[in-house]
């Protein structure tokens, strides 16, 4: 999980969610002078307009881009996927009802299979120590237990080429994320946090990603870029 | 990986693909006591007959069964899934053109979610000893790491409850299996394994998977109920 090496304009697959944090390990990513792809899921999310920040920030960057399509609606269990589950508004013990069952092992599965087709050895997504508290695969012991799958589970870990799995942003602080983003350059502007944002890609306000979010750009004392629906 | 626990009318996730394998994993999942839930991909593979199969197998069970639809062409790569790819006739060295890049870690992970959603602690799979020569996803070692990753990757897991990965094909030969489904009633006429098959479920009977299957029956010395294109 070490993220000294330098690319050397080698293949990478980035997790693209059109989040701050996402574009902002597609940012790194891009600066250790990797050759990114980015990747992104439909998977029938409320929040469409983040989808639409992803191919946004994808077109930016000039980078590839793919969007699969998921049916995770029809397994529903979470306030993202099951309209019948509401977004809370207010901070939720234990974890929240925002978390999708599985969610990142599947979309880092998807990562793992892409990588494979571009022979690809290194993937990023942009877990962080603020989704750690909630989230049970935002955590290190996740992200180190998918590390040793992706290497049983490939040919490349069976030809005995490792395949590293890197999150940047793992001991970052929201703040940290920010500051990190803006020296290299990052326009929030283009990313959308947001769990309710309307289709105009306007944020809530209430949510707990806007919550995090509005607290991080406060905290690094660097203007918030966020367009609030009210 | 032990499979002596009787079920006890817990509910499981079961992998259903419509071949001969996975029909002989529900079986023996039912026999144990488990209320099954079968799981199908609708991944852009060329055999859609498999899929016709699963659903005439989960029917004929009576068991609850979900299709998600996957974008799994999007990233190709495998002769399953890629149209430019040919299914080769002959056996070909080393891992097969016909593996699907991350396939069962894609397919486990979503079972994963499923059984969150439902509170299921019981995912059969029917990966196998000769399935295992070939693919490195089918591999004992890839089962463990599975198992491993799903118990931090999930609230259950959080929460100290353990996920069992249940694999009782793992050491099996294909005339077993057989010998196993028939003590337990399967009519394999339901099932479809080969990657060629046409629209009304005939098999090619020069693929892999074909072959594999025709000398499973010969060798178990019951009669193959398989219809074949030829």
């Amino acid at each position: 999980m070490q993220e000294e090496n330098s690319g050397q304009g080698r293949a990478a697959i980035v997790l693209l969610s059109g989040g701050l944090d996402s574009m902002t390990v597609l940012a790194i990513a891009r600066q250790q002078g990797y050759h990114c792809h980015a990747l992104s899921f439909d998977y029938g999310q409320r929040h469409n307009a983040e989808l639409q920040a992803a191919q946004r920030i994808a077109e930016h960057y000039g980078v590839d881009h793919k969007i699969i399509h998921l049916g995770l609606d029809a397994i529903g269990g979470s306030a993202l996927t099951d309209a019948s589950i509401a977004v809370p508004e207010t901070p939720q013990p234990g974890i929240p009802v925002t978390y999708v069952p599985a969610r990142n092992t599947i979309f880092l599965a998807f990562a793992l299979g892409w990588a494979e087709v571009l022979n690809a050895r290194d993937v990023f997504i942009g877990v962080n120590a603020v989704d750690y508290s909630g989230y049970p695969d935002c955590r290190p012991e996740f992200i180190t237990a998918f590390q040793t799958l992706a290497n049983v589970a490939t040919k490349a870990g069976v030809e005995g080429q490792r395949i590293q799995i890197h999150v940047p942003l793992i001991t970052l602080s929201k703040a940290d994320i920010i500051r990190r983003g803006i020296e290299l350059g990052v326009d929030y502007a283009f990313t959308v946090s947001c769990y309710a944002a309307d289709h105009q890609g306007r944020a809530c306000g209430v949510c707990d990603a806007c919550r995090l979010r509005a607290a991080g750009f406060a905290s690094a004392k660097i203007q918030d870029p966020t367009l609030y629906q009210r």
